[in-house]
């Protein structure tokens, strides 16, 4: 690669990427070679997505010849990544994977069937099938997992010189910014950046160079707090340190800002009912399978609002026009109970909420639903009184409505907080269990409060 | 700060939180002091959510005897930032703004009204008040408004040794992980990293140890974009560049972190309907205001479906039963187009998806809507055909509920991803756009179908 690249806003890529695509198709290999070598891989990465199934194996085979498929792979969703896998000969793939960061070839690792695992850990020969059979022994999304085994540990009496001409002679320790200083049994002494190495006076010993204020995490951590606690404490990598307190890796930025990137399109996906669903994934097939069962509890919830309404048949046959209130009352309740259970689970996932917090936060929440409740409840209630033909029922089909609305929002804004709450006190994560459950819920208590209230004051 | 801190789950941070809001009741100074002493500046700014009013005026003082506020201030909240800055002396609050790199002061004052602004900005001294008088000149949200004004520019004939010296010489330079190069004109020329320059000899000009590819960002580029490219390229900073190509300042990771942390939290907001609501207020009024608009949206739909379900009530008179299956139809349509939309709003932020595929992804969005459809379609339809008392309409009923719910999904699958692509082709955040407006959109279309369907098949 070389000259300077502005980054400007999306339109050149898409530029690129059509290009990209006519040349596959026209199988002009000489440009295509051309645009490979002055292209990141980063974002040879970001053409596979927009390609069909034939197109990517061109350009895997190319990548192959080119020797950027090493690169190229990192930055591959885990879709993409199972299919260079499945039609490439594991050989080929194992040189590859011995040429990548421990974590990364982990991450990579950790998409394929346990069968294609093994083959491909006894191929990687060496040091990096050691690291990686270490890191896969760790619990998936933990510390441990995503962790960096090498890095840079000296001891105490290190000098900063023997300090440099370390640094100097190490190829394979990726992003370098602090020393980590150890005593005899491996364990976590001081830490040192290399800003501070490299304004030192050479002959100084790191112990009088280090800061012995370190912030560390356990092997165990999941990945998300690692991810919060390096944020929150504006850290370029965290030490890890295993049961008996020996450092064993480091937790890079860089791998902070994927676990953060992910969780958010987690958290946004199973608030929405979709499960671990594969955002790049083109099958049609594994998206309905992924979304099949989420919407199961919307299903349920329907019945029970089928029987509930059915219970009140005799008064809907009298008055017809209750039915025409249920879905305005019940996309109140919805919308409203959609936003508090949001902002809680939101709230929970930056830590600016916690359990303790529930009856302080239920107590806004519900004034909330109070406030928007009388509201919304006036105005629905002085629009149907201006109804035509109701006027046998005087104010109190007005009245009905008015009342639902009022007690479905402040239902809403209860269970919106509620649930999500319940669920972090469970150690269920808020976000996963939180979307279909809350508008079901309030779905069924929503008509079920109407109905009983109209039967209450009309009949 | 001394001694070594594993970090552990919330429970202890909540502990200590209790402790502090104990000793604050009690005005035990001299253990809160100690406390304090030991306490991470951001770990202290966590505890303000959870104190009353009073209790943060309390802290705020302990910490400005302290001489910690200047530390805490850049991680508090925009609520407390406001609160703090309203009852403490200007010319207080503009020594310790003093202090502070230009970025973060650049982001406390566009908290402010005007009016404070400016007075602050002229009690604050010498360069940082002309660096920061500077970023507000930019838009907000751009590499301009976000980025560190000092950063290390030399020129390409510097040796190594110089650089060195340069950086030892530095205070106020903050994260050091690049050199950047530039010639006489300011513009760049090149970078290397500090570990280059570690590991280089000493009398080396950075000429020859300089890679001159680099990417950069426009000061006007938004800040989510600038985020996005830092991450796919693994940057530790990336450099900004003014109108006529000088460098101006840098944009380092830490910064990018709390972007996306940000950015995902207003796109969930948004999606959830609530807008620009501050997650951290107490204030029920405040959150009243900022939700109560979005609802309206879907109260307007709402009164829609009353108005299409009055069109259609002889035949609910007829047949009372059809009311029954109106939150069934409403769930499953609001809730796959939830699903749709939140998938297309994601693949958009992620850059997974753009405007060019909208015909590919609402061909996979359809189809899985289709199958989702038949499959719950025809499980209602069985599930309608064992009701009794709709003996008279035999299959028609059942038939009229599966074909509503069939049509439902698809539409509901259509327009959950047509909105969003809408809005990103006029360039309007779909996050913002696609929430309230869908699931509305989805309702009032969805019961329309559905009596229309009745109308036709049993009438």
């Amino acid at each position: 690669m070389q000259g300077q690249t502005i980054i400007t806003t999306h339109d050149t890529d898409e530029l690129l990427i059509s290009t990209v695509v006519r040349l596959i198709k026209r199988n002009a290999l000489p440009n295509l070679r051309n645009i490979i070598a002055k292209t990141h891989s980063a974002d040879i990465a970001r053409w596979f997505p927009r390609l069909r199934d034939e197109e990517k194996r061109s350009l895997f085979t190319l990548l192959m010849q080119e020797e950027r498929m090493g690169e190229v792979l990192r930055d591959l969703n885990s879709t993409d990544i199972g299919e260079f896998i499945e039609q490439t000969e594991s050989g080929a793939i194992a040189s590859i994977l011995h040429t990548m960061p421990a974590d990364d070839v982990t991450r990579i690792l950790s998409y394929l069937p346990e069968e294609k695992r093994v083959e491909l850990l006894n191929l990687i020969e060496g040091e990096t099938s050691a690291d990686v059979g270490h890191l896969l022994e760790y619990e998936e999304k933990t510390a441990g997992a995503i962790m960096i085994p090498n890095f840079l540990a000296l001891s105490e009496e290190t000098t900063a010189t023997e300090a440099t001409e370390r640094i100097r002679q190490l190829a394979d320790v990726e992003m370098v910014f602090y020393v980590y200083v150890v005593d005899a049994e491996n364990k976590l002494k001081g830490v040192l950046s290399l800003r501070q190495l490299v304004a030192t006076k050479p002959g100084t010993p790191l112990k009088h160079l280090m800061s012995s204020h370190i912030y560390s995490v356990h092997t165990d951590m999941p990945q998300e707090e690692v991810a919060r606690a390096v944020a929150r404490y504006n850290l370029l990598a965290i030490p890890v340190i295993n049961s008996i307190g020996e450092l064993v890796g480091i937790v890079t930025i860089d791998d902070v800002v994927d676990v953060i990137r992910e969780k958010n399109t987690e958290d946004m996906l199973n608030m929405a009912g979709t499960g671990a669903l594969d955002i790049t994934s083109r099958s049609i097939l594994k998206n309905t399978r992924a979304r099949l069962p989420w919407l199961l509890a919307s299903f349920g919830g329907g019945l029970l609002a089928l029987y509930v309404i059915r219970i009140f048949e005799a008064q809907l046959e009298a008055i017809a026009a209750l039915a025409a209130f249920i879905p305005i009352i019940m996309g109140m309740g919805g919308n409203i109970g959609t936003q508090s259970s949001t902002i809680i689970v939101r709230s929970i996932a930056i830590g600016e909420v916690d359990i303790k917090d529930t009856w302080k936060v239920l107590w806004r929440e519900c004034s909330t639903g109070a406030l928007l409740g009388t509201t919304y409840g006036l105005l629905l209630g002085g629009i149907a009184s201006l109804f035509p033909n109701l006027q046998e029922h005087a104010w109190k089909l007005p009245l009905v409505v008015t009342l639902a609305i009022f007690v479905n929002m402040m239902i809403a804004a209860t269970v919106g907080t509620l649930v999500p709450m319940f669920f972090k006190r469970i150690r269920v994560d808020p976000a996963v269990a939180t979307g279909p459950f809350v508008t079901t819920a309030i779905d069924v208590l929503g008509i079920f409060t109407y109905f009983w209230l109209a039967q209450l004051l009309l009949f």
